[in-house]
Protein backbone atom coordinates (compact mmCIF):
# COMPACT_ATOMS: atom_id res chain seq x y z
CA UNK A 1 0.00 0.00 0.00
CA UNK A 2 1.45 3.58 -0.77
CA UNK A 3 2.27 5.88 1.83
CA UNK A 4 -0.01 8.55 2.45
CA UNK A 5 0.38 12.34 3.92
CA UNK A 6 -2.59 13.77 5.82
CA UNK A 7 -3.74 16.71 5.85
CA UNK A 8 -6.12 18.16 8.67
CA UNK A 9 -7.27 21.60 8.02
CA UNK A 10 -8.01 23.37 11.61
CA UNK A 11 -8.21 26.74 11.18
CA UNK A 12 -11.53 27.42 11.13
CA UNK A 13 -13.06 29.55 14.16
CA UNK A 14 -16.20 27.35 14.85
CA UNK A 15 -17.94 30.58 15.53
CA UNK A 16 -21.34 28.76 15.54
CA UNK A 17 -19.97 26.56 18.27
CA UNK A 18 -18.37 29.64 20.03
CA UNK A 19 -21.50 31.64 19.90
CA UNK A 20 -23.68 28.55 20.94
CA UNK A 21 -21.31 27.97 23.52
CA UNK A 22 -21.61 31.25 24.94
CA UNK A 23 -24.90 31.31 24.61
CA UNK A 24 -25.68 28.19 26.66
CA UNK A 25 -23.89 30.01 29.72
CA UNK A 26 -20.77 28.23 29.12
CA UNK A 27 -16.90 29.77 29.93
CA UNK A 28 -15.44 31.55 27.14
CA UNK A 29 -15.55 29.54 24.70
CA UNK A 30 -12.42 27.41 23.15
CA UNK A 31 -11.83 28.01 19.13
CA UNK A 32 -13.54 24.85 18.32
CA UNK A 33 -10.53 22.21 17.41
CA UNK A 34 -8.90 22.85 21.18
CA UNK A 35 -12.46 22.18 22.69
CA UNK A 36 -11.75 19.66 25.12
CA UNK A 37 -13.39 16.07 23.96
CA UNK A 38 -13.34 13.47 26.76
CA UNK A 39 -10.26 15.27 28.65
CA UNK A 40 -8.52 16.17 25.26
CA UNK A 41 -8.91 18.64 22.36
CA UNK A 42 -10.83 17.98 19.95
CA UNK A 43 -8.04 18.29 17.14
CA UNK A 44 -5.81 15.71 18.98
CA UNK A 45 -8.56 13.24 19.19
CA UNK A 46 -8.32 13.75 15.15
CA UNK A 47 -4.87 13.29 14.77
CA UNK A 48 -4.79 10.57 17.23
CA UNK A 49 -7.03 8.49 14.96
CA UNK A 50 -4.24 8.37 11.87
CA UNK A 51 -1.16 8.18 13.13
CA UNK A 52 -1.21 4.87 14.23
CA UNK A 53 -2.03 3.54 10.64
CA UNK A 54 1.43 2.12 9.50
CA UNK A 55 1.08 3.89 5.91
CA UNK A 56 0.66 7.44 7.13
CA UNK A 57 3.85 8.47 6.75
CA UNK A 58 3.08 12.16 8.34
CA UNK A 59 0.13 14.32 9.25
CA UNK A 60 0.12 18.06 8.20
CA UNK A 61 -2.01 19.99 10.46
CA UNK A 62 -3.32 23.76 9.18
CA UNK A 63 -3.40 25.36 12.46
CA UNK A 64 -5.14 29.06 13.29
CA UNK A 65 -3.07 31.90 11.94
CA UNK A 66 -0.27 32.58 14.40
CA UNK A 67 -0.93 29.50 16.72
CA UNK A 68 1.09 26.83 15.45
CA UNK A 69 2.35 26.22 17.96
CA UNK A 70 -0.56 25.55 20.23
CA UNK A 71 -1.88 23.26 17.85
CA UNK A 72 1.18 21.40 17.77
CA UNK A 73 1.07 21.21 21.90
CA UNK A 74 -2.77 20.56 21.50
CA UNK A 75 -2.17 17.49 20.24
CA UNK A 76 0.28 15.91 22.21
CA UNK A 77 1.79 13.92 20.10
CA UNK A 78 5.21 12.93 22.01
CA UNK A 79 8.44 10.24 21.35
CA UNK A 80 8.45 9.04 17.16
CA UNK A 81 5.25 10.31 16.38
CA UNK A 82 6.15 13.60 17.12
CA UNK A 83 8.56 13.33 13.91
CA UNK A 84 5.30 12.37 11.45
CA UNK A 85 3.15 15.28 12.88
CA UNK A 86 3.71 18.25 10.85
CA UNK A 87 2.17 21.78 11.79
CA UNK A 88 1.68 25.06 9.27
CA UNK A 89 -0.36 28.06 9.83
CA UNK A 90 -3.59 27.98 7.92
CA UNK A 91 -5.29 30.68 5.77
CA UNK A 92 -8.42 32.48 6.51
CA UNK A 93 -10.74 29.84 4.57
CA UNK A 94 -10.48 26.78 4.48
CA UNK A 95 -9.00 25.94 0.76
CA UNK A 96 -6.32 28.42 1.49
CA UNK A 97 -5.25 26.46 4.64
CA UNK A 98 -5.44 23.31 2.52
CA UNK A 99 -3.07 24.81 -0.21
CA UNK A 100 -0.52 25.35 2.37
CA UNK A 101 -0.75 22.14 4.20
CA UNK A 102 -0.52 20.85 0.50
CA UNK A 103 2.59 22.62 0.46
CA UNK A 104 4.32 21.94 3.28
CA UNK A 105 3.58 18.01 2.92
CA UNK A 106 6.05 15.14 1.72
CA UNK A 107 6.11 15.24 -1.85
CA UNK A 108 7.06 11.78 -1.86
CA UNK A 109 4.05 10.64 -1.19
CA UNK A 110 2.01 8.73 -3.29
CA UNK A 111 -1.44 9.27 -1.67
CA UNK A 112 -3.11 12.54 0.03
CA UNK A 113 -5.95 11.98 2.54
CA UNK A 114 -7.78 15.79 3.81
CA UNK A 115 -10.11 15.34 6.95
CA UNK A 116 -11.63 17.80 8.61
CA UNK A 117 -10.36 18.11 12.11
CA UNK A 118 -14.16 18.34 13.83
CA UNK A 119 -14.52 14.68 12.79
CA UNK A 120 -13.09 13.17 15.31
CA UNK A 121 -14.61 9.61 15.87
CA UNK A 122 -13.10 7.90 12.01
CA UNK A 123 -12.58 4.56 12.10
CA UNK A 124 -9.38 3.44 11.35
CA UNK A 125 -10.47 0.44 9.09
CA UNK A 126 -12.52 3.01 7.02
CA UNK A 127 -9.22 5.08 6.60
CA UNK A 128 -7.53 1.85 5.19
CA UNK A 129 -10.68 1.46 2.89
CA UNK A 130 -10.66 5.21 1.57
CA UNK A 131 -6.80 4.90 0.91
CA UNK A 132 -7.01 1.30 -0.99
CA UNK A 133 -10.28 3.02 -3.27
CA UNK A 134 -7.90 5.82 -4.40
CA UNK A 135 -5.22 3.71 -5.07
CA UNK A 136 -7.73 1.95 -7.31
CA UNK A 137 -9.87 4.93 -8.75
CA UNK A 138 -7.48 7.62 -8.00
CA UNK A 139 -10.32 9.82 -5.91
CA UNK A 140 -12.15 8.28 -3.34
CA UNK A 141 -14.70 10.06 -0.04
CA UNK A 142 -15.97 8.68 2.74
CA UNK A 143 -20.03 9.13 2.96
CA UNK A 144 -23.35 7.95 3.52
CA UNK A 145 -26.36 7.10 1.47
CA UNK A 146 -28.72 9.65 1.85
CA UNK A 147 -31.54 8.00 3.98
CA UNK A 148 -33.47 10.99 4.91
CA UNK A 149 -36.30 12.87 2.91
CA UNK A 150 -34.54 16.18 1.68
CA UNK A 151 -36.62 18.92 1.12
CA UNK A 152 -35.64 22.04 -1.00
CA UNK A 153 -37.01 25.29 1.05
CA UNK A 154 -37.34 28.64 -0.37
CA UNK A 155 -37.76 32.32 1.77
CA UNK A 156 -36.30 30.31 5.05
CA UNK A 157 -38.13 27.78 6.46
CA UNK A 158 -40.92 27.17 3.59
CA UNK A 159 -40.72 24.12 1.31
CA UNK A 160 -40.12 24.28 -2.00
CA UNK A 161 -39.75 20.55 -2.99
CA UNK A 162 -38.87 17.23 -1.71
CA UNK A 163 -35.91 16.12 -3.90
CA UNK A 164 -35.52 12.72 -5.39
CA UNK A 165 -33.17 11.07 -3.00
CA UNK A 166 -32.42 7.98 -5.09
CA UNK A 167 -28.87 8.20 -5.61
CA UNK A 168 -28.12 10.54 -3.36
CA UNK A 169 -24.81 10.72 -0.91
CA UNK A 170 -23.44 12.97 1.59
CA UNK A 171 -20.18 13.18 1.84
CA UNK A 172 -18.23 13.20 5.16
CA UNK A 173 -14.14 12.79 4.67
CA UNK A 174 -11.36 11.67 4.59
CA UNK A 175 -11.37 12.34 0.72
CA UNK A 176 -8.16 10.52 -0.28
CA UNK A 177 -6.19 11.11 -3.63
CA UNK A 178 -3.47 10.23 -5.58
CA UNK A 179 -1.36 13.08 -5.16
CA UNK A 180 -0.76 14.13 -8.78
CA UNK A 181 -4.52 14.62 -8.85
CA UNK A 182 -5.24 16.68 -5.65
CA UNK A 183 -2.12 18.95 -6.49
CA UNK A 184 -3.74 19.47 -10.08
CA UNK A 185 -7.11 20.15 -8.97
CA UNK A 186 -5.54 22.88 -6.26
CA UNK A 187 -4.03 24.22 -8.85
CA UNK A 188 -7.01 25.31 -10.64
CA UNK A 189 -8.90 26.07 -7.17
CA UNK A 190 -8.72 29.89 -8.17
CA UNK A 191 -11.38 29.66 -10.92
CA UNK A 192 -13.68 27.89 -8.81
CA UNK A 193 -13.94 29.24 -5.75
CA UNK A 194 -16.84 30.20 -3.54
CA UNK A 195 -19.24 27.04 -5.17
CA UNK A 196 -16.47 24.51 -4.09
CA UNK A 197 -18.09 23.26 -0.62
CA UNK A 198 -15.77 19.75 -0.55
CA UNK A 199 -12.08 18.91 -1.71
CA UNK A 200 -14.12 16.36 -4.22
CA UNK A 201 -15.45 18.80 -5.94
CA UNK A 202 -12.39 20.20 -7.16
CA UNK A 203 -11.43 16.99 -8.76
CA UNK A 204 -15.04 16.36 -10.01
CA UNK A 205 -14.55 19.65 -12.06
CA UNK A 206 -11.22 17.89 -13.84
CA UNK A 207 -13.19 15.19 -15.10
CA UNK A 208 -11.13 12.60 -12.83
CA UNK A 209 -13.53 9.83 -11.45
CA UNK A 210 -14.30 9.98 -7.66
CA UNK A 211 -15.78 6.87 -5.98
CA UNK A 212 -17.85 7.05 -2.63
CA UNK A 213 -16.76 4.64 0.17
CA UNK A 214 -19.61 3.59 2.26
CA UNK A 215 -18.93 5.19 6.09
CA UNK A 216 -20.36 5.54 9.52
CA UNK A 217 -23.35 7.73 11.06
CA UNK A 218 -21.21 8.36 13.89
CA UNK A 219 -18.39 9.76 11.39
CA UNK A 220 -20.22 13.49 11.59
CA UNK A 221 -18.65 16.54 12.13
CA UNK A 222 -19.16 18.66 15.50
CA UNK A 223 -20.65 22.21 14.71
CA UNK A 224 -22.32 22.36 17.77
CA UNK A 225 -21.51 21.96 21.97
CA UNK A 226 -24.63 19.46 21.52
CA UNK A 227 -22.21 17.44 19.05
CA UNK A 228 -19.63 17.14 21.54
CA UNK A 229 -21.82 16.10 24.54
CA UNK A 230 -22.87 12.85 21.72
CA UNK A 231 -19.13 12.19 20.41
CA UNK A 232 -18.30 12.13 24.29
CA UNK A 233 -21.02 9.68 24.98
CA UNK A 234 -19.95 7.37 22.36
CA UNK A 235 -16.55 7.30 23.85
CA UNK A 236 -17.75 6.80 27.36
CA UNK A 237 -19.47 3.59 25.25
CA UNK A 238 -15.98 2.62 23.35
CA UNK A 239 -16.63 3.63 20.26
CA UNK A 240 -15.33 2.60 17.45
CA UNK A 241 -15.37 -0.50 19.11
CA UNK A 242 -11.99 -1.81 17.16
CA UNK A 243 -9.16 -2.73 18.66
CA UNK B 1 -53.41 25.16 22.35
CA UNK B 2 -55.17 22.59 19.76
CA UNK B 3 -55.19 18.94 20.79
CA UNK B 4 -52.80 16.60 18.85
CA UNK B 5 -53.57 13.14 17.80
CA UNK B 6 -49.97 11.64 17.45
CA UNK B 7 -49.68 8.57 15.03
CA UNK B 8 -46.39 6.55 15.44
CA UNK B 9 -46.58 3.95 12.29
CA UNK B 10 -44.41 0.58 13.54
CA UNK B 11 -45.50 -1.98 11.25
CA UNK B 12 -42.14 -2.16 9.48
CA UNK B 13 -40.11 -5.00 9.73
CA UNK B 14 -36.68 -3.09 10.18
CA UNK B 15 -35.00 -5.55 7.61
CA UNK B 16 -31.92 -4.10 7.13
CA UNK B 17 -31.90 -3.70 10.66
CA UNK B 18 -32.53 -7.40 11.31
CA UNK B 19 -29.68 -8.79 8.76
CA UNK B 20 -27.14 -6.45 10.37
CA UNK B 21 -27.58 -7.81 14.00
CA UNK B 22 -27.74 -11.45 12.58
CA UNK B 23 -24.64 -10.70 10.97
CA UNK B 24 -23.15 -9.19 14.02
CA UNK B 25 -23.54 -12.44 15.55
CA UNK B 26 -26.36 -11.31 17.57
CA UNK B 27 -29.38 -13.76 18.84
CA UNK B 28 -32.09 -13.83 16.86
CA UNK B 29 -33.01 -10.15 15.64
CA UNK B 30 -35.99 -8.95 17.09
CA UNK B 31 -38.62 -6.61 14.94
CA UNK B 32 -36.54 -3.57 14.76
CA UNK B 33 -39.16 -1.70 17.22
CA UNK B 34 -39.44 -4.71 19.65
CA UNK B 35 -35.26 -3.94 20.19
CA UNK B 36 -34.30 -2.74 23.65
CA UNK B 37 -33.27 0.34 24.35
CA UNK B 38 -31.67 1.48 27.85
CA UNK B 39 -33.79 -1.93 29.21
CA UNK B 40 -37.20 -0.79 27.53
CA UNK B 41 -38.38 -1.34 23.89
CA UNK B 42 -37.54 1.47 21.06
CA UNK B 43 -41.45 1.86 20.41
CA UNK B 44 -42.14 2.31 24.15
CA UNK B 45 -39.17 4.97 24.48
CA UNK B 46 -41.23 6.50 21.53
CA UNK B 47 -44.33 6.65 22.84
CA UNK B 48 -42.90 7.64 26.18
CA UNK B 49 -41.67 10.54 24.89
CA UNK B 50 -44.93 11.90 23.40
CA UNK B 51 -47.61 11.14 26.43
CA UNK B 52 -46.34 13.43 29.10
CA UNK B 53 -47.11 16.22 26.68
CA UNK B 54 -50.23 18.22 27.89
CA UNK B 55 -51.81 18.70 24.73
CA UNK B 56 -51.58 15.64 23.08
CA UNK B 57 -54.72 14.16 23.05
CA UNK B 58 -53.86 10.28 22.33
CA UNK B 59 -51.16 8.19 20.81
CA UNK B 60 -51.95 5.91 17.89
CA UNK B 61 -49.72 3.02 17.12
CA UNK B 62 -50.03 0.99 14.14
CA UNK B 63 -48.76 -2.21 14.76
CA UNK B 64 -46.96 -5.05 13.00
CA UNK B 65 -49.80 -6.91 11.40
CA UNK B 66 -51.15 -9.69 13.41
CA UNK B 67 -49.42 -8.25 16.88
CA UNK B 68 -51.08 -5.46 18.04
CA UNK B 69 -51.31 -6.90 21.70
CA UNK B 70 -47.67 -7.34 21.99
CA UNK B 71 -47.21 -3.69 20.87
CA UNK B 72 -49.79 -2.16 23.46
CA UNK B 73 -47.73 -4.97 25.78
CA UNK B 74 -44.50 -3.57 24.74
CA UNK B 75 -45.20 0.18 25.00
CA UNK B 76 -45.87 -0.77 29.34
CA UNK B 77 -48.23 2.04 29.44
CA UNK B 78 -50.17 1.85 32.72
CA UNK B 79 -52.33 4.06 34.39
CA UNK B 80 -54.47 7.08 33.61
CA UNK B 81 -52.05 7.06 30.39
CA UNK B 82 -53.38 3.44 29.16
CA UNK B 83 -56.37 5.46 28.26
CA UNK B 84 -54.38 7.24 25.52
CA UNK B 85 -52.79 4.47 24.07
CA UNK B 86 -54.46 3.37 20.98
CA UNK B 87 -53.20 0.51 18.75
CA UNK B 88 -54.24 -0.41 15.47
CA UNK B 89 -52.75 -2.76 13.14
CA UNK B 90 -50.77 -1.96 10.53
CA UNK B 91 -50.76 -2.38 6.83
CA UNK B 92 -47.93 -3.97 4.62
CA UNK B 93 -46.36 -0.62 3.57
CA UNK B 94 -45.94 2.48 5.64
CA UNK B 95 -48.76 4.67 3.92
CA UNK B 96 -51.16 2.03 4.27
CA UNK B 97 -50.14 1.74 7.94
CA UNK B 98 -50.51 5.50 8.54
CA UNK B 99 -54.33 5.71 6.78
CA UNK B 100 -55.32 3.10 9.20
CA UNK B 101 -53.85 4.76 12.47
CA UNK B 102 -55.78 7.70 10.94
CA UNK B 103 -58.91 6.40 10.48
CA UNK B 104 -58.52 4.67 14.43
CA UNK B 105 -58.10 8.26 15.74
CA UNK B 106 -60.44 10.46 17.68
CA UNK B 107 -62.11 12.81 14.91
CA UNK B 108 -62.13 15.84 17.66
CA UNK B 109 -58.45 16.40 17.63
CA UNK B 110 -57.60 19.48 15.67
CA UNK B 111 -53.54 18.49 14.74
CA UNK B 112 -52.52 15.27 13.73
CA UNK B 113 -48.69 14.64 14.35
CA UNK B 114 -46.72 11.90 12.39
CA UNK B 115 -43.68 10.49 14.40
CA UNK B 116 -41.45 7.44 12.97
CA UNK B 117 -41.71 4.39 16.26
CA UNK B 118 -37.69 4.55 15.36
CA UNK B 119 -37.11 8.51 16.55
CA UNK B 120 -36.45 7.66 20.03
CA UNK B 121 -34.85 10.64 20.87
CA UNK B 122 -37.04 13.59 20.24
CA UNK B 123 -37.05 16.35 22.65
CA UNK B 124 -40.38 17.25 24.42
CA UNK B 125 -39.43 21.00 23.59
CA UNK B 126 -39.32 20.36 20.05
CA UNK B 127 -42.70 18.78 19.47
CA UNK B 128 -44.46 21.44 20.71
CA UNK B 129 -43.02 23.78 18.77
CA UNK B 130 -43.55 21.76 16.13
CA UNK B 131 -47.14 22.08 17.27
CA UNK B 132 -47.30 25.72 17.32
CA UNK B 133 -45.71 26.16 13.62
CA UNK B 134 -48.55 23.68 12.59
CA UNK B 135 -51.43 25.85 14.28
CA UNK B 136 -49.89 28.53 12.23
CA UNK B 137 -49.28 27.51 9.11
CA UNK B 138 -51.04 24.25 8.32
CA UNK B 139 -48.03 21.81 8.16
CA UNK B 140 -44.46 21.63 10.15
CA UNK B 141 -41.94 19.72 9.64
CA UNK B 142 -38.97 18.83 11.62
CA UNK B 143 -35.41 18.61 10.16
CA UNK B 144 -32.02 20.21 9.56
CA UNK B 145 -29.98 22.21 7.55
CA UNK B 146 -28.06 19.95 5.17
CA UNK B 147 -24.73 21.20 6.25
CA UNK B 148 -23.23 18.32 4.40
CA UNK B 149 -22.01 18.32 0.77
CA UNK B 150 -24.28 15.91 -1.37
CA UNK B 151 -23.02 14.23 -4.07
CA UNK B 152 -25.30 12.38 -7.17
CA UNK B 153 -24.11 9.27 -7.70
CA UNK B 154 -24.37 6.75 -11.27
CA UNK B 155 -23.73 2.92 -11.60
CA UNK B 156 -23.45 2.60 -7.55
CA UNK B 157 -20.84 4.38 -6.01
CA UNK B 158 -19.05 6.78 -8.66
CA UNK B 159 -20.03 10.56 -8.12
CA UNK B 160 -21.69 12.20 -10.98
CA UNK B 161 -21.91 15.45 -9.67
CA UNK B 162 -22.30 17.71 -6.38
CA UNK B 163 -25.54 18.90 -6.02
CA UNK B 164 -25.99 22.76 -5.18
CA UNK B 165 -27.07 22.43 -0.72
CA UNK B 166 -27.96 25.86 0.10
CA UNK B 167 -31.70 26.16 0.61
CA UNK B 168 -31.64 21.97 1.36
CA UNK B 169 -32.84 20.60 4.82
CA UNK B 170 -33.10 17.04 5.42
CA UNK B 171 -36.45 16.11 6.96
CA UNK B 172 -36.94 14.08 10.09
CA UNK B 173 -40.21 14.09 12.18
CA UNK B 174 -42.77 14.65 13.52
CA UNK B 175 -44.35 15.91 10.67
CA UNK B 176 -47.74 17.61 12.10
CA UNK B 177 -50.38 19.06 10.08
CA UNK B 178 -54.41 20.22 10.73
CA UNK B 179 -56.29 17.54 10.77
CA UNK B 180 -58.21 18.71 7.87
CA UNK B 181 -55.27 19.16 5.60
CA UNK B 182 -53.54 15.92 6.05
CA UNK B 183 -57.12 13.68 5.82
CA UNK B 184 -57.44 15.76 2.46
CA UNK B 185 -53.62 14.50 1.93
CA UNK B 186 -54.25 10.94 2.62
CA UNK B 187 -57.34 10.71 0.85
CA UNK B 188 -55.24 11.64 -2.46
CA UNK B 189 -52.35 9.06 -1.40
CA UNK B 190 -53.34 6.29 -4.05
CA UNK B 191 -52.52 8.94 -6.81
CA UNK B 192 -48.72 9.33 -5.63
CA UNK B 193 -47.48 6.32 -3.79
CA UNK B 194 -44.77 5.30 -5.24
CA UNK B 195 -42.30 8.41 -5.34
CA UNK B 196 -43.74 9.80 -1.98
CA UNK B 197 -40.76 9.50 1.08
CA UNK B 198 -42.23 10.92 3.55
CA UNK B 199 -45.98 12.51 4.68
CA UNK B 200 -45.76 16.00 4.02
CA UNK B 201 -45.15 15.35 0.30
CA UNK B 202 -48.60 14.61 0.01
CA UNK B 203 -49.07 17.70 1.45
CA UNK B 204 -47.32 19.78 -0.64
CA UNK B 205 -48.56 17.63 -3.76
CA UNK B 206 -52.15 19.34 -2.47
CA UNK B 207 -50.28 23.13 -2.60
CA UNK B 208 -50.35 23.40 0.96
CA UNK B 209 -47.55 25.52 2.48
CA UNK B 210 -45.39 23.21 4.84
CA UNK B 211 -42.79 25.23 7.05
CA UNK B 212 -39.61 23.49 8.74
CA UNK B 213 -39.06 23.76 12.21
CA UNK B 214 -35.00 23.12 13.27
CA UNK B 215 -34.56 19.74 15.63
CA UNK B 216 -31.61 18.20 16.60
CA UNK B 217 -28.78 15.87 15.35
CA UNK B 218 -29.62 13.81 17.88
CA UNK B 219 -33.28 12.87 16.13
CA UNK B 220 -31.67 10.45 14.11
CA UNK B 221 -33.59 6.98 12.68
CA UNK B 222 -32.62 3.89 14.28
CA UNK B 223 -31.62 1.47 11.01
CA UNK B 224 -28.92 -0.29 12.22
CA UNK B 225 -27.69 -2.24 15.48
CA UNK B 226 -24.86 0.82 15.53
CA UNK B 227 -27.83 3.43 15.45
CA UNK B 228 -29.50 1.58 18.89
CA UNK B 229 -25.74 1.88 20.42
CA UNK B 230 -25.28 5.60 19.99
CA UNK B 231 -29.18 5.77 21.59
CA UNK B 232 -28.18 3.93 24.22
CA UNK B 233 -24.73 5.96 24.41
CA UNK B 234 -26.57 8.99 24.50
CA UNK B 235 -29.71 7.92 26.74
CA UNK B 236 -26.97 7.02 28.90
CA UNK B 237 -25.73 10.97 28.74
CA UNK B 238 -28.30 11.79 29.70
CA UNK B 239 -29.81 12.92 26.77
CA UNK B 240 -32.41 15.23 26.06
CA UNK B 241 -31.02 17.10 29.33
CA UNK B 242 -34.59 18.02 29.48
CA UNK B 243 -36.75 18.04 32.77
Amino acid sequence: MPIASVIIPAAGLGRRFAAEAGASGAEAAPTKVFAMLGGRPILARTVGRFLPIANVGEVVVAAPPGRADEAREACGVAGADAARLVVVEGGPERPESVARALEASDASTELVAIHDAVRPLIRGALIEEAFRTAVEHGAAVVGRPVDHTIKRIEGGTRVAQTVPRADLWLAQTPQVFRREIILQAYARRDQLVGYITDDAQLVEALGHPVVMVRGDAANFKVTTPEDLRLCEALLAAGWPFET
